[in-house]
C-alpha cells in the first residue's frame, strides 16, 4: 500500500524562491474562517444536526465528479447504486460500490477529485494509506465508524472547518421548512439560504407549467397573469431574504438577457405557461426574467449570481434512467457581450446593481468577462467553476482575468458542492493557489510582498463577505 | 509610504538560469532607438512642441485604461473629469481628480496600467515613492512643475525615449496640417501619419454620409459615386502618403471580406450613402471596402493593418453622455479564416500585398492566425494588443503563435498608444517578455543562445521597420 | 557553421529538481517500441522495401510543414518542385531546391519542423552542423548517398526506429495491393492500414458521384441504392479489416452527426448521388453517415477516428494549380457538444462503441472534450494534432485535458505523418513533453513518483495500444 500523498507544499510553484514566498502567503491565510457564498449542501443537515450514514451514501452517490469519471471507463451508474427515477433496479449493497470505487481509484491521479477525496480521507479521517482494492473495505468500515460519533455531526465539523458561515440554495417554491428550524437560533447567521427561481422561470422544463400554479398557490398571487407573477416572486425574495438570503442564483443554459415592453412580456407569458412555447420562446423569455430579475435586485439589494453556460442532460439515455445532474452536463461556447447588453443598457449603470459572473468556457475570461468586470460598476467576476474548480482552472482564471479586471473586480472563491467534507479542501485548493499566483507575481517583480499579503486576505476572505453583502454576518 | 517597485529583473522569469540569459539578452536591446509604427499621440505635439499641461489632463483624462478601471469600482466619469459630449457637466479641478486617482491606486494591483505608470512616475518624473492618498498632491504638483520645463517639451522627450521614428493615425478627411508643418524640417523622418479611412467607410456611423461629402469637397471628386469615392480614396491615400504614410489602419466591428462585383458595389454604394442601409449592408459595404483597400495597397505599396473585434460602446448610457473611446469597447469573438476568404480569394496570392492582422480574441492565435500567416505570404501578424498588451497577454501570443507561424510573420511591437510618456515603459515590457520567452527557449534547448540574440534584435527592431516599409527612414 | 543543437535535456522544464524527474521518467521510456496507430506513410515503402530517393524528394516536397513556411515568406511553390496539377512547370532539380531550403533554414527556428528535422539530421544521417547556405550541398549529398545504402530502406529503418506497428491510411477505394504484398509475411503484424472513407461520403468533393460509383464495381454493390451503398461499406470495411485494419478514419469539415429515417436518409443518398446536392445536403450526409459508420463499428468492433476542424484547401489559387493537401488547410472553430448528440443519442451508450476525437480548435479541451470524454465510455481523446503536434500544443493538451478527463479516456501519441524519419523524433518529442508534464505533477505534490513511472509507461505505449485494440499485435 502506498501513503497518501498529502505533502504540505503540494500545488506549490517548485521554485523554491517563488515556493517560500507562496508558502508564507499560505500561512497567512490557511486558518482564516472560511466563507461559502454559494454551494448546495442539505440545509437538513445543519437544522437538525443528525449524523451521516455511510462512506458510500456520503461520498460516492451524491458526487458526480466520482460516478462520471467511474461510468466514463464503462462501470455503469447502475452498479454504483446511484438512484433511478424511472424505478429501475439499482445496487443496494454500499460495500459492493465503496470497492468498485476503490478498485478504480487510479483513475482519479491528478484530478482535483483525487486531491479533495485524500484530504477528505486524510484530514477529515485521519487515514493515512491510499485508497486502493485491498484497504477497501477496511476504508469503508473506517469512514462508516468515525461517521456515527458525535464529532462528525453536521454542526460539529461545521465548526471544526471553521465555516463562518454557508450559503445552500433552494428553488423558488420551496418552503424553506429546515431554515426556518434554524431561524432565532444561533446557527442563524451561519447557514443561509439562496433564491434559485429556474424551476418557475426554465419554461422548457417538464414541470414549468405546474410549478407557476404552485406559485401562485404558496404566495397567494395570480400567477397565471404576468403582473401577479412577477409580484409573487417579488415576494419569494422577501420570503427568502428573511431566511437569510442575500443572493439569486440563475444557472440558464445562456447568458441572454431581453428587455421587451410590458405587453410583449405578457404575450411572451402568457405563451410559455401556455405549454405551447417554442425553444425561441423559452430562451426569450429566460432572457426577458434575467432582466426583470436584475430590476428587482436593484430594488431588494440581492446580489445576482449568472451561471450559464451548460448543456444539461446531454446524455439521452442516462437522463432517461436517472434524471437530473448525472454528471452529463457538458459546457458549451458562452457569449457574454452581446448576450448582457439588454440588460446592461437598462441596469448597468445603476450603482445598487451587483452582478456576479460565472462561465464554463474560459475563452471569454480574457476576451469578454474581464473587460466587461473592468468597465461595469455593476459586474464582477465569480471564481473559477466546476470543471474549472482546479489548480489549472484556477491559475488560468487568474492569468487570464487579472490583467485587465485588477483583483477587486472578483469575488473570492465559492465551493459550490453538495460534497460537504470536501468543502475545507476546496477552500484550501484555491488558497494554494492563490498564494501561488501571488508569489510568482513577487517574484517576477510585478507585486511587492507586503501588497500580496494584503490581497491574499482578500481573495481568501474579504472580497467574499463584501461582494455577497455578507458585512453585517 | 512604499517605494515603487520598479526592479531591474522585473517581468524575467524566476529561474536564475533563465533569468541570466533574459537578462543578457534583454541588455542587447534595452538602449535600441524605439519604432513606434502604429500609434494614436497628437500630431501638434511633434509640430509645435508645445508644453504639455499639468498631470490630471496628461496622464488621467485622455487614459480608458484608467479611468474604466476607476469606473468599474463605482467612481463616476463626471468626477474624473471627463469630458461630456452631451455638454453635462464634469469636474475641472485637475488636484481634486488627482486625489481620486491616487486614493484608489491599489485597484492597478498587477494590471499593466501599474507597471506603465510606475514607470513613468519614477523614470520620466524621478518619483520613487509609491502614489498613494498620502503623496497625491505632492505628486501632482512635482508632475505638473516637472512638464513646465523644457525638457519636457514633446521633441525633448523623442529625444529622451530614443524614438527614432512615430506614426500617428489620422481620419480620411484629416487635412494633416500638423504634418504639414514637420515637412521639410528634420521631424519629417520621425513623424509620420497612417490612413485610417474608418469614417468614410463605416456606414453605420452617424456622420458617415457628411463625411462622404467632406470627402468629395476635399478631393474635388463626385464622391456620390461609386467611381468618384474610390477616386477620391486613391487621392486621399497619395496625400497621406506624402505626408510620411507607409501603412494603412482599418478598425472594424469584423474581419469580414467581400468580393461583389462592380454593379453590385455601385447598388450598394448608393443605398449606403442614401442613409437607408440595413446593418447587414453596412457590414457588407465595410467587408467590399477591405478588399478594395487591399487592391489600392497592392497600387501604392501602403501596408495594410486590420483590426478587428471590438464591440465599440458597449455601455449605451455612458455613450450618450461621454460619446466614443470611452473604456466601454469590449472585445468579442472574431473569426479570421472565413471572414479574409473573399480578399485572399483575389489577392492573397499577390507578392505586393501586405497585411498585418490584429485581434482581441486570442482563441484564434493558434487556430486560425498562426496558420494563416504561416502560410500566406500576403499575412503577417500584428503583437498582442490593446486588452493583451500585457507580460501575459504577450506571452500568450509568443506560446501560441511561434510554433506555427515562426518569429518572421510577426511584425515586433507597437504601442497603440496616445500615452506619449507611457511608450518607453511599453517597449519596455515588450523587450522584457519577448527576451523571457526567447530565454526559455535557450534553457529548454529549443534554440541556441546566438540565434536568440539575433532573434531579439529582430523582435525588438529589425521586424518592426522591414514590416511597415520602414526603411528608407 | 553552428553545431546542430540537440541537447540530450531538451524540453525538459528548467528547474533542476523537476528536469531530475523529467530526466528519470523519460529513461524509462525512451527506449519502448513505438507504435504507430495513425499516419500517412507508403505502404509501398513496407511492401517492395526498395531505397528512397534524394534528400529533395524525401524531406521537403512531401512535408507541407517545411514549404508552407517557405511559401509564407514569398518562396513560390513552383520553384520548390511541388507537383503541379494543372500540369504547369515546376523546378525539377533536386539541388536548387535543397539550396532555397537551406538558404532560409532560420525561418523554423522554434517551429517543431525544425525540432524534427535537427534530429533526422543528426540521428538519422549523422551530420553535426547546422543546415545553413554554407553546407547546404555537403547536406544534400550526404544524405542522398546514404539513403542509398541498404540500411536506410524502409524495413531496416523500421526496426532501427524501433517501431513495433505503424498503420498507414487507405481510402475507401483502395486496391490495398501493397497491404496485400505483406499479408502472409512477418511484417503483417506491423504494417496495417486504416479505413478512410471521405472519398466515398463526402459529397462535396468533386469526385464524390465516381467514386460511389467505383464503390460499387469493387463490391459488385448496387450503390446507387442506400441499402446498396451501406453495405458495400459494410463488405470495404471487412476486406481493411482482413488487411490488418482494426480502425477508421473521418476526416470532416465539421463535427456534425444526425439520425435521420431510413426513408430520410435514401432520399438525402439519392439527392448526393445525383450530384445536384446543395452543401447544406452534403453537411448533412456526412452527418448522418458518421452516425451510420458508429453503427458499422458496434458492428464490426473498428475504432472510429473522427478528426474535424479544417478548412481544406483555403487558398483558391494555390488549390487550381497544386491541389489538395499543399499546406493551405486552416483549421477553424469546432463544435462537438451539439454536433455528436444525435450520435451519441443514438449509440453513446453502448460499450462496444469506441470513438477517439481529435481537435484542431484548442478552445474545445477543457470546454468539450474533456467532459465528453470524462463522462461517455465510448468516447476518448486523441494527442495533440497536426500544428498542435509541437511542444507548446501539447503542454497546453495535457494542462486543458487532464483535471476533467484524467489519463485513461486518451489514447497516447500519434504522429500523423508522411514524413517516415521524423517518426521516432515525433514520437521522442512526445515522450519528453509528457514526462515534463508528470514531472511538474510530481514536484507540485500532485502525483507520486511511483505513479508518474506507471504513467510514463501508459502515456507512451499502453493506451495506444489499448485504444486501438492493438493487443493482439
Amino acid at each position: 500500500m502506498k501513503p497518501i500523498h498529502l505533502h504540505d507544499d503540494r500545488l506549490f510553484p517548485v521554485d523554491e524562491k517563488t515556493r517560500g514566498i507562496a508558502r508564507a502567503l499560505y500561512q497567512s491565510v490557511r486558518n482564516l474562517p472560511i466563507i461559502s457564498p454559494h454551494g448546495h449542501t442539505d440545509p437538513r443537515w445543519f437544522a437538525y444536526d443528525n449524523n451521516f450514514g455511510n462512506a458510500t451514501e456520503l461520498l460516492i452517490i451524491p458526487d458526480h465528479y466520482v460516478f462520471r469519471m467511474l461510468y466514463s471507463q464503462g462501470i455503469s451508474l447502475e452498479s454504483l447504486g446511484i438512484p433511478r427515477w424511472d424505478g429501475g433496479s439499482t445496487e443496494s449493497d454500499p460495500e459492493k460500490i465503496w470497492r468498485i470505487f476503490a478498485d478504480n481509484y487510479h483513475l482519479f491521479a491528478a484530478t482535483p477529485s483525487r486531491l479533495w477525496l485524500d484530504t477528505v480521507f486524510k484530514q477529515v479521517f485521519g487515514l493515512s494509506d491510499m485508497l486502493c482494492a485491498d484497504n477497501a473495505m477496511a476504508y469503508y468500515k473506517h469512514i462508516t465508524s468515525e461517521l456515527a460519533k458525535p464529532t462528525y455531526k453536521p454542526r460539529a465539523l461545521m465548526n471544526r472547518f471553521n465555516i463562518e458561515l454557508i450559503a445552500t440554495t433552494e428553488g423558488a417554491l420551496d418552503p424553506l421548512t429546515h431554515h426556518a428550524e434554524i431561524q432565532g437560533t444561533e446557527w442563524e447567521k451561519r447557514v443561509i439560504t439562496t433564491f434559485r427561481p429556474d424551476d418557475v422561470i426554465d419554461a422548457s422544463r417538464e414541470d414549468f407549467k405546474q410549478n407557476v400554479v404552485k406559485l401562485g398557490e404558496l404566495t397567494q398571487q395570480d400567477t397565471q397573469s404576468w403582473q401577479g407573477y412577477l409580484t409573487a416572486l417579488r415576494q419569494r425574495r422577501e420570503v427568502f431574504r428573511r431566511h437569510g438570503a442575500t443572493a439569486t442564483d440563475h444557472g440558464h443554459p445562456t447568458a441572454a438577457t431581453a428587455n421587451l415592453t410590458v405587453s410583449e412580456c405578457e404575450k411572451l407569458f402568457d405563451k410559455c405557461i401556455s405549454g405551447q412555447s417554442t425553444e425561441q420562446e423559452q430562451e426569450l423569455f429566460r432572457a426577458q426574467m434575467l432582466t426583470e430579475m436584475a430590476g428587482m435586485s436593484i430594488e431588494d439589494g440581492m446580489v445576482m449570481q449568472i451561471h450559464p453556460g451548460s448543456f444539461r442532460n446531454h446524455n439521452a439515455s442516462l437522463f432517461n434512467k436517472f434524471g437530473r445532474d448525472k454528471g452529463a452536463d457538458i459546457p458549451q461556447q458562452t457569449d457574454y457581450v452581446n448576450a448582457l447588453k439588454p440588460l446592461l443598457d437598462k441596469y448597468g449603470s445603476d450603482p445598487k446593481l451587483n452582478i456576479i459572473l460565472f462561465t464554463l468556457d474560459e475563452t471569454v475570461y480574457a476576451r469578454e468577462l474581464a473587460p466587461l468586470a473592468g468597465h461595469y460598476p455593476s459586474l464582477k467576476l465569480g471564481p473559477a467553476w466546476w470543471f474549472h474548480d482546479s489548480p489549472e482552472g484556477m491559475l488560468r482564471f487568474r492569468h487570464q482575468v487579472t490583467e485587465t479586471a485588477g483583483f477587486f473586480n472578483t469575488v473570492g472563491f465559492n465551493d459550490d458542492t453538495r460534497a460537504f467534507l470536501s468543502i475545507p479542501a476546496r477552500h484550501d485548493v484555491a488558497r494554494r493557489i492563490d498564494c501561488r499566483y501571488l508569489a510568482s507575481l513577487v517574484c517576477e517583480h510585478r507585486l511587492s510582498e507586503n501588497e500580496a499579503t494584503d490581497l491574499a486576505q482578500d481573495l481568501t476572505y474579504n472580497l467574499a463577505k463584501k461582494a455577497y453583502k455578507l458585512e453585517g454576518y
